[in-house]
């Protein structure tokens, strides 16, 4: 019997990302989770995180650490407020001001090193472009094209015939899919952390738990977290 | 009069770094210079770093703090040690065991961050196809891909015509060729830390210091750095 394949699995510990861990793992990965300490406002979602890859029998989980305040420009590393109770209709046309520049070019930069480093071929992120149109980093046409640098910038790409894949299976989408598809994987929807905010628990009129909150209505299905001020 | 445009440019404090901050700095860019303490062995290149980009009249040094040694892979950042004394022809020709996996690919991902938050457009960075031909990620195919990918991955490469752009000014040039370029921009190689241990003074006899010896040798000028093992 041949080794289980390991694979990269970018895990913030929202609903997203462990929802794609659950689908590597499903498709006969093993995984080595990755998380990253980045000077967001709050750890709740590094918690959140490492519960989630335990709870999936994670092989591995590391997080890596770097300081983007350093450099300034985004409302989920400075203190400038996050956007409350818009319209979903408002989200998503426009870069928003919670974009933090080039975050998965960053993120994916260091799960290439650590998969070169560990041998995996794979890497997993669970970005979608429905909800997030606005991000550049996003897109389909932005991960073609980093996994071609990868394979340039690596031994992996360069050496004994190996290549670098990235996986984004949940980029086309909707959240009520996504929260349908996880649930049939049993993803462990009370251990994730959506909120934007760092309160005790989750605010509900931010943009990521308003669309949280919309997947779960369109789903059917209520969601397992407490609300602050759930409007659905 | 114009605005002088800013430039990130990677700057490590060894001797191609620092002759890149030159030939920026007269191209008529302003300085914004980004060092990198990733867990390398020793801390004389972050200090050298600081020290060039001030005597360069550099408007603005970063320093980005991140641990590759979470992952391990490579002699600058595990107890695995350096190779010292080797011939010359000995180097370049495989990957070298100081090679960090994903390094040129997280240097420059936050450098795209970087100049995307200062609205610079142009980023420098001294890497060398010549010396370090068996590092996968210091080719122009690589940096050409990257470029891409950061544009894609960003306002400025999706918003209001702006494109970021990368130089890679030595790329082609021998050690030799650098240094006489660096001479006659005035760099202050005095300041400059090439060695890969960390000693009082350069070792002399790892591959860094004998590419940098070769270099000075074949310029026909003296090194202005002491050694504690100099055979050239």
């Amino acid at each position: 019997m041949s080794e289980p394949r390991r694979a990269v699995v970018l895990l913030s510990g929202g609903l997203d990302s462990a929802t794609t861990a659950a689908i590597a793992l499903h498709q006969g990965f093993e995984l080595a989770t990755l998380a990253f300490d980045y000077g967001q406002r709050h750890r709740r979602e590094l918690d959140a995180s490492a519960a989630v890859s335990q709870a999936l029998g994670g092989r591995d989980h590391r997080v890596v650490r770097f300081d983007l305040r350093a450099f300034g420009g985004s409302a989920l590393t400075d203190a400038i407020a996050v956007p409350h109770g818009r319209a979903i209709t408002e989200m998503g046309h426009d870069i928003p001001v919670t974009y933090v520049p080039g975050r998965n070019l960053i993120f994916l930069s260091f799960a290439t090193a650590y998969a070169e480093v560990i041998g995996a071929d794979d890497i997993f992120l669970g970005i979608n472009q429905q909800d997030y149109s606005g991000y550049p980093d996003c897109r389909q046409e932005f991960l073609d094209a980093f996994i071609q640098t990868a394979n340039l910038a690596t031994k992996a790409g360069t050496q004994d015939g190996r290549r670098l894949r990235i996986h984004a299976p949940l980029i086309q989408m909707t959240k009520a899919d996504i929260i349908r598809k996880g649930l049939e994987l049993h993803v462990p929807y009370a251990m994730t952390w959506s909120c934007y905010e760092g309160g005790e628990i989750a605010c509900g009129t931010c943009d990521s738990c308003l669309l949280r909150l919309k997947g779960f209505a369109e789903a059917g299905i209520s969601d397992p977290i407490p609300y602050a001020n759930a409007t659905h």
